[in-house]
């Protein structure tokens, strides 16, 4: 398990430190931009969800709940956007990590949440923001959140 | 007692079946025209705003943060909808009421918001939900609200 | 109050829309520079308190707590800061604002502090943190964030 | 009754006063060399990190973030080293009694965190304090933890 989180943390982009001190940043039309194609994959499937941008600093751009969506979801999609975002990782990180150590350490950790559905959004290396979707199976959620991120 | 859990089970759906009794209730397409109704006013005055629509449980339906507007102005403009949607009323009536009494009172009521751009929606009389703006003074605030209002 | 308000958010500085699309950002150094010259001023007035950074976000840079200053400056420090960043105004604009009014509306503004020793810290007009200082009175507090400022 | 209030309000000052009843405890010089030396352990590994330290009652004396940390450490950090304060163990206690029962019970009590990387301080074989790293895996910040308490 040690390896898995190593080897995941080894992936992900670095930081890259401008050397003018400036980071990119998600707008509303790129919040706007992603929603959409994760609303086209959602709606493509027959998937009532929640969808939540947050920008860098966790806080959010947009949320738009999708009819028949179980009110519950909204703060789960709220959270998983979070994690994905504090921990520049995906839901699905957690969610596996869990898994394979059949423990709850992972319970633990402040914000983290371990059920897929949150996709941090990388522009450049730079954590910009992320995506979490809820409403459906975490799996389905998942790949609406990557169709999310394809739409950037 | 499993019987009687079991009866009481089988009865439950006539309660919500009950012939008249039903609510009207927003969907995603009324949130997205009031929002779009109020953009649209915010735009035009140069205003860059929050906007999120609540439903009649005070969950979130949709939200929406425009470039350049603080962050703090997040969680005002959910406030503000919480408390429009919270106490069927306008939050321009608790500050007027705060400026009135030109005390404290109303500060220690539970989700009350006391700023105005806070407004609740109504359909038939019955109400749906509630719209919340933050972003400019509390008065323009209130205006974009307004507007978002006669758009739906 | 309507006509201070509205004062003080035409005065603040406006979100610079970069061509590029980034924004500048605090570092470490940046956040310990500007410790360094709020300490010195506390200091040099034999004032014990506690002094915190936040990035844009609003999340902790870095904190410091001088010896013998009373534990519930920890929190106060970090809500002052909070409260700038979030808003992107000092908090003796809502301390103003509340004592010209008379009255607790400002309190039931989520996140807002209306005392002062939280500053907001700009760079090319666009907000990239906060300092929050407590520990002696909200006036001495002021002096040192400002000095703080000075530093960056 | 207001006698007997008066009365035992005139011992009290005796408890306090009362000869070798003294605790030794944790200031901001100290902190500063403890998070001197475990950033100069980190900077050695190339780990990029949040440390903070607390006191005996579990608050914060000093917090540093390292540039590039996933915005998430904060939190993460600060938990660890309140868990370690608060139990008067290392996190990773609480880690290996996890995986050793594999369930997840610990996860229910309230301030554990049972991920490695806080450690308690001890002087003279009382607690006055902690230290709580998050920022790598948590078997690197716990290296740094110690780092960080062998320069005390």
């Amino acid at each position: 398990m040690k390896k898995l989180i190593l080897s995941l943390l080894l992936l992900a982009p670095l930081f890259a430190l401008a050397q003018n001190q400036t980071k990119p940043y998600l707008n509303l039309e790129d919040a706007q931009r992603i929603t959409a194609a994760a609303t086209e994959k959602a709606k493509a499937e027959g998937w009532n969800v929640v969808i939540a941008i947050l920008d860098d600093g966790g806080h959010l751009l947009s949320l738009q709940r999708m009819d028949g969506v179980q009110i519950g979801s909204v703060e789960v999609a709220l959270a998983k956007a979070k994690s994905a975002v504090y921990f520049k990782r995906p839901t699905k990180v957690f969610e596996d990590a869990m898994k394979a150590e059949g423990g709850g350490r992972i319970a633990t950790l402040p914000n983290a949440v371990a059920i897929e559905g949150g996709l941090p959004i990388f522009k450049d290396g730079v954590i910009v923001g992320s995506i979490g979707v809820s409403g459906v199976t975490s799996a389905q959620d998942g790949i609406i959140a990557a169709a999310g991120i394809a739409g950037y």
